[in-house]
């Protein structure tokens, strides 16, 4: 069987923050919005469906598992999960604190407008805010 | 316990096409994308995670239901499938069978663009094609 590898894009967009069971949990280097990515890491994967049941079962987990902490965390007004993939293929799943006087709002944030990075201490403090909410 | 009532935009922008075990399963009123969304038929719920353990397995499992008989029956490039509620705050997951010619590709279908109805055969159609690939 082929080994796990991370999309191009997903590893220049993102950076990983944790390693859970099942997915790689990356944090997005765009600002504007709390914004993290779910990556299976299983290899030739494109679509929920493609996991084995057990393997969805721990999406839906760790995907809760995300959720939870983020909403805690940011108090978030809506917590947005999505798998869309319409551009980078490898199954990935969008999960994004939303609120009511955020960019877009309350549209969707995929395609909107161009990321705003953060400074390197903006990142590390996010970074470790959202750890702290797993606990 | 409250019952469970349909949000009144859910009601006017889609049609119930089949009662799953946890869902409603509708047809959007909206011919640009073929669009099913889920509503788990369950009072006070917003967040996945606002489920209890055993139905978010059962949203998994007809979501995956749900994608894997769209992608059979459209032959789609990728299957969407997200919970953003944004506007409409009871849970509801949109699986949405997207192509590379399709309106708004590879940017999502949310927010984008006016509603085109179906005239009444080709909804019923689209319905009954629908149904079908869950055989």
């Amino acid at each position: 069987m082929q080994p796990f590898v991370l999309d191009d894009r997903l590893a220049r967009d993102s950076e990983s923050i944790l390693k859970l069971g099942l997915c790689d949990l990356r944090l997005a280097r765009d600002s504007r919005w709390p914004w993290l990515i779910l990556v299976p890491q299983r290899p030739d994967v494109s679509e929920i469906f493609d996991l084995t049941p057990l393997d969805q079962a721990l999406l839906t987990f760790e995907q809760v598992t995300v959720g939870t902490a983020l909403k805690k965390m940011t108090g978030a007004d809506k917590i947005n999960i999505a798998a869309i993939g319409n551009i980078v293929r490898q199954l990935h799943v969008h999960v994004v604190a939303r609120s009511e006087n955020d960019p877009n709002w309350p549209g969707p944030i995929w395609g909107f407008g161009q990321s705003v990075p953060y400074e390197e201490k903006a990142f590390e403090a996010m970074k470790h805010r959202i750890l702290e909410a797993f606990q």
